[in-house]
This record gives C-alpha cells, structure tokens and sequence, in this order.
C-alpha cells in the first residue's frame, strides 16, 4: 500500500469519525439549555420573550461549534491541505 | 490486499459507527428538553402554545446536528471525494 | 484471505456495532422524557391529552434518530455503495 493509498484511508476514516464525535457535547448542551429554557418560561411566562431571545443566541453558538466541526471535516474530505505534499512528490 | 480494498473497508466501516455515535449526545439532548418541557406543561397548562413552540424550535436545532452526521456519512458512503485520487492514479 | 472476505467481515461486524451503539444515546433519552411525562401526569392528571400528545411527538423525534442509524446500518449491509469497486475490478 502506497502513501496515497494510507493517507486517504486513515484521514477519510477519522475525519467521518470526528463528525460523529463532534456533535456529542452540542447535542447533550443544547438539550440542557433548552430544558432550562423551558423550566424558566413556565415560571416567568410573562418574560417570554425575553428568555427565548437568550435560548437562541445560546443555541447559535452552540451551533457555531458543530459548524466548526463540519466546515473541518468537509475541508479535509474535499481539500485536504495536505495531499499536495503527496501528488507532486 | 490492495489499496482500494483497504479503503472500502476501513472508510465503510468507519462512516457506519460515526452515524451510531453521532445519535448520542443528540438522543440525550432531545430527552432532556422534552422532559422539561413536559414538566413545564404540568406547570402551566395555560402556557402549553408558547412552550411547545419553544421546544420544537429547540428540538429542530437538536435535530440539525444529527443531520450533518448523516451527511457526512452518506458523503462518504456514496461520493467519497478522495475515493477519486485511488481509482485515476 | 481476500480482499473480500475482509471487506465483508470487518463491513459487516462494524455495522452491527454501530446500530447498537446507535440506541444509546435516542434509548436515555427516552426514558427521560417518559419518566417526566409520568411525573407530570401525575401533577395534573387532567392534562392527560396534552401531556400525551407531546410526549408521542417528542419521542417521535427521538425515534427518528435511531431511525438514521437504522438506514445507515442497512444501506451498508445490502448495498454497500463501495462493494461495487471491489466486485467490478
């Protein structure tokens, strides 16, 4: 088995890994602070707004970490820096 | 074995689990928000329009992580884009 | 043994660890939801119907995470897309 042949093996098998990975903490916070969201609407109904303007800036950060993950792992599957060094060698 | 074999297998192999560990934290978080939102049901009744809006629109972030998992899985599994550098070498 | 035989037997033995993998996380998360559903209905057992209902959405949502696992897990095991470059080399 040659260079190219491991490196696309071992990175494609890892990048498709960390994806998976990489949504575990933004999904197990992003329920945690929904259920939180929820418990302090049902106490404060009238601050409704309020509390939800907050739940979606929190939630778009989160986010913003699981997009971090994908934009990675799409760059390394589609243009992985480093497979130049391999082809014009 | 040769090299496209080896990529098969370990690329097939990985994309597979990274979609069963992907629904982790995901299935976690979703329960704890439905469960909140349950408990702020039995709460306030009279709230229940405003807290299931919230939670659907909690859960539909939820959902999207699992959904770029299942991208990045079925990218793989069917276009992967480095599979090219093996075949046209 | 060829290539094959080890595509078919790591392919294979990854898929269904995954799909058990895969209810982890969607089989918590149920069971807190249902866990307060029951607490909430035992609040306010004359909010049955609404509790109910949400608690059967909530866990649909839930169920449709196991259900990409599901999908992924059969996909690989009937018609992996990748056999074909083994099969037709």
């Amino acid at each position: 088995m040659n260079d190219l042949g491991i490196f696309t093996t071992i990175v494609t098998a890892f990048a498709v890994l960390a994806m998976g990975l990489g949504v575990l903490g933004p999904g197990i916070g992003m329920g945690m602070a929904i259920a939180k969201a929820l418990e302090a609407l049902a106490r404060q109904p009238e601050a409704e707004k309020s509390i939800m303007r907050w739940l979606l800036i929190g939630l778009a950060m989160i986010e913003s970490l699981a997009i971090y993950v994908l934009v990675v792992v799409l760059i390394v599957l589609f243009r992985s820096p480093m497979l130049d060094y391999l082809l014009h060698k």
